[in-house]
């Protein structure tokens, strides 16, 4: 029997379709009007749907947002070692990435047009997701598995690491999904390890 | 006796002043009128020094693609292993990104504004230097040096782990322009190394 699979709602289509145009025209430069030709709507339909650009860019922001924090509460639930925990966290990042590119896209990019208090909210949801994951640094530090480094610095390097990806990875090309993960883990897991 | 420090022009001030200016506002949303109030000018006299904000942006960009490319000569004309050759021109990235980083922010973000045919030309310098990186990679791969990884992966990750630092180094904070290359380099060079 096929999976049942869940028809999508004309929410998420708009969405997803908002998403495209933000990666490809950059959030400033798309209107309401464009948003409205591309998933054939009428713009006095579309506010039916949805009430502004900002809507979308913070229900993008936010989930995305809280898909690294859960990632974050489980890796800190499971037992393990600061190098499980840290390469789980860091597949997380990378599977973001290579699987909904236009979502990391605009949430590494376009959450400066967020604003208040949506800008502050989100920026701390940022900092404590950042703040977890330098203590998981310091942990692994501590423990002797991870070379000494200023951790702050270790932070920035490895998330600035997979920045790349979203804008290069295409499905279907040379490497799969897979074999991008395995070599990116192998460099980083293996700058940060003490042997 | 005090070194001979040479009086910079006032179009070397005027770049100057252009490079902070695109790094706070961005290149599109500063003016010449901008460009004019900071230097203390009339934007009359400021055409006697500069035609265009293109013609700054022109020179930020192909200056540092030339500083990289020297870079490259040099050190492909220098004997040594792989494993040196790379650790030396990621030297020469990290003290760019902390000794002039708003040079580098303008290069790093602002060349997509150029307009052709220098938008062309800049590409291909950048290519080649970035074919140039891939040969090394590839050299040290199979000289044993570096572990087996997709070259272009790691050229990537590489590259982009170092893209934060521009934006976040500020001399005379708690870290030295020194300690930050030496952890950085520690821990990319160990992510490269095959042990």
């Amino acid at each position: 029997m096929a999976p049942k699979t869940k028809k999508k709602t004309k929410k998420q289509i708009i969405q997803e379709a908002a998403v495209r145009l933000f990666r490809d025209k950059g959030y400033s430069a798309t209107s309401m009007r464009d948003l409205a030709d591309a998933v054939n709507l009428k713009a006095s339909s579309l506010y039916n749907h949805i009430s502004s650009k900002e809507e979308i860019l913070k229900n993008i922001c936010f989930e995305n947002a809280h898909r690294f924090l859960d990632g974050m509460k489980e890796v800190e639930s499971m037992p393990g070692t600061a190098t499980e925990k840290v390469e789980s966290l860091l597949r997380l990042h990378i599977r973001t990435a290579t699987g909904d590119a236009a979502s990391v896209m605009a949430f590494n990019d376009e959450w400066r047009h967020l604003t208040e208090p949506l800008l502050s909210e989100f920026m701390a949801l940022r900092k404590d997701y950042e703040s977890r994951f330098l203590a998981l640094l310091k942990a692994g530090m501590q423990a002797g598995q991870f070379q000494n480094i200023e951790p702050i610095i270790a932070l920035h390097t490895i998330f600035s690491s997979m920045r790349w990806l979203y804008d290069w990875f295409q499905p279907g090309k040379k490497l799969t999904a897979e074999e991008v993960e395995e070599d990116i883990i192998r460099m980083l897991m293996k700058g940060l390890a003490k042997t």
